[in-house]
């Protein structure tokens, strides 16, 4: 028996990470920080009370979530303009993604990205049949701003999407940059979009500014985030946007009806209320991050410049017996990015300890 | 600024019933019982629990929800070959529904369906570039089968979806139905899976089996379920669906990565822990649903005959017409199916004694 699955897809393995019940899990860039009981508590109680009709389908609009977040990132990203019209949300920012996707892409339509980057975005052009095109990034991992504009410029794509810090290399953008793409995407005839993913934003060094205070001049820009890092919440899958009105208006059109369930509504506006004891630990995990990529400099490796929760380290000759040998050794990190190059989220002082060890164990 | 939407979605509404505070919300199908006290309470604690981990991402594979299901719908169905590798789950069944047209879906692939059904089939298509092509129904709302199989045998569909009990007719299938269905799909070239939507199985009337009894044999059968309708779960969005493990092994290259969070599963394994508390009024609403029919029929209109938890009925002259006056009057219930005909959902007694009351104001 044949089953018609598309030729696109045939033989391709689901995608994911390892889940192993390990020592030091840093290999997909969580938060090591369980939630505090007193959030807990009001998470339990916040779900308790939208069980009580939960036999009613939830707020297609999710009207109250949406006001939450909007009045967390005007806080987070010192901005004054966002409203709950501005907002859009759904199940983890991959849902969000796939939302873009479907309203502006399609066959016949190109997504550009820069390489290396978050490897999700092949797969949400490759589930709405778009082209997926990447412009490489500098040796240094930072935007080649000229290669970008004039790839924007000859592939006409309808969507640009630029993560920042980006994934895995936490490279973060500079305003300049972000206009200099608004500029170029301004010009492509029928319009094109630029996203930029800032689903590590909480994290990154002071003074860098979040896209988000861009959105007032741009209808066509949208900065997008999760609940999933700095926040300490992957397990409730909330990922979030902001744009124009008109922006997320489009996005309505391609959502799946009552896609947030009424406990995941309940759940995140619980966090968002608790959100300063969510991010207690955001300023030792920041810290954390630069001790690491000091001691791995130390060490003599190289490690690209990073605004997240993670670092990326190398070069190694044989990536993956490192990564076995760390495994070994009770620490998951990630193999991903150029060749040779390694992932480590930064994990509590404890397990950044153990990796530190590991590490020399196994490339000494 | 032109933002580069997708041609065919220019000018769309996004789907959706209304959703209005008015005295009996008979438009949507959901339970209208609330959960009991005894299941809130669970639900509270199982996602406590959760929570406490929430920082981490969710288990990708939902073993546990998986082999909770699979022991629900074996019990349910009477069927004893369904293991956990056997189901598949996402937020509701509208996300499996557009796994399936990931999948087996795009450009140049055909759906078939049988008219009049449920008005999401079309949008799943449209998301997925596939062709979505109907075939009518006989004039009682049974299917057609000869059409059905020349159908088959004329368009070559990827994918057959019909759903049992149908939405809006209520109409079930018959096993030797769903055994033409899959003879006709067998014989496609390339291959044919047949889905059958079964959202609405556990309000059918007494002797009518599970198409999920046809699995086993058939590697290109799915039969989709959810928690929305008698499980009164509709605001946690959970749906499912059942067949062989090579055919979920397809799926599950499409899912986003984490789609189900660790809090919807802990939600709906409480739910489901408690399936006969939450649907204990499922016999009431089945016998309020042959009440109302009768009762409609005895007011002289036509209804379907329905499997579900809500009847079609009519024909009037202006539908739109007496919808108003049933809202005016507090009762909210759902223009769809053929021109001229209603939907109700089967609410409470009192709920029902209203809208009957309603109606015949209306339309005296």
């Amino acid at each position: 028996m044949t089953l018609p699955i598309r030729p696109d897809l045939q033989g391709l393995k689901p995608y994911g990470a390892p889940q192993l019940d390990v020592r030091a899990r840093l290999n997909v860039n969580e938060n090591p920080y369980a939630p505090p009981n007193a959030v807990v508590d009001a998470i339990a109680q916040s779900v308790r009370k939208a069980a009580q009709g939960l036999n009613r389908y939830p707020d297609r609009d999710f009207a109250g979530l949406r006001q939450d977040l909007a009045a967390y990132i005007a806080q987070e990203s010192h901005v004054d303009f966002v409203e709950p019209r501005n907002i859009w949300a759904a199940n983890g920012s991959n849902e969000v993604m796939l939302h873009l996707h479907q309203a502006f892409g399609g066959p016949g339509r190109t997504v550009l990205s820069f390489a290396p980057t978050y490897s999700m975005y092949p797969e949400y052009a490759r589930d709405t049949f778009t082209e997926y095109v990447t412009v490489p990034r500098k040796e240094d991992f930072t935007l080649d701003v000229d290669a970008a504009v004039a790839a924007i410029r000859e592939k006409h794509p309808v969507m640009v999407i630029v993560a920042s810090p980006n994934n895995p290399t936490g490279t973060a953008l500079s305003l300049d940059e972000v206009r200099a793409l608004m500029r170029a995407a301004d010009e492509v005839p029928g319009g094109c979009v630029v996203v930029v993913d800032e689903a590590y934003a909480e994290f990154r060094r002071w003074g860098t500014p979040s896209a988000a205070s861009l959105v007032p001049q741009h209808p066509n820009l949208a900065v997008s985030r999760t609940m999933s890092k700095a926040f300490a919440f992957a397990g409730a899958r909330l990922g979030y946007l902001i744009a124009h009105e008109t922006f997320i208006d489009v996005l309505k059109v391609v959502r799946l009806p009552y896609h947030l369930s009424a406990v995941t509504q309940a759940t995140a506006r619980a966090a968002l209320a608790h959100h300063r004891a969510l991010q207690a630990q955001v300023d030792e995990i920041r810290a954390e991050r630069d001790d690491t990529v000091e001691w791995l400099r130390a060490q003599g490796w190289t490690v690209a410049d990073t605004d997240a929760n993670f670092a990326l380290f190398g070069p190694f000759e044989d990536r993956e017996r490192v990564f076995q040998g760390l495994l070994e050794r009770g620490v998951l990190i990630r193999v991903t990015g150029p060749e040779g190059w390694l992932r480590v989220s930064i994990g509590t002082p404890q397990e950044m300890a153990l990796f530190r060890s590991a590490l020399l164990e196994v490339t000494s």
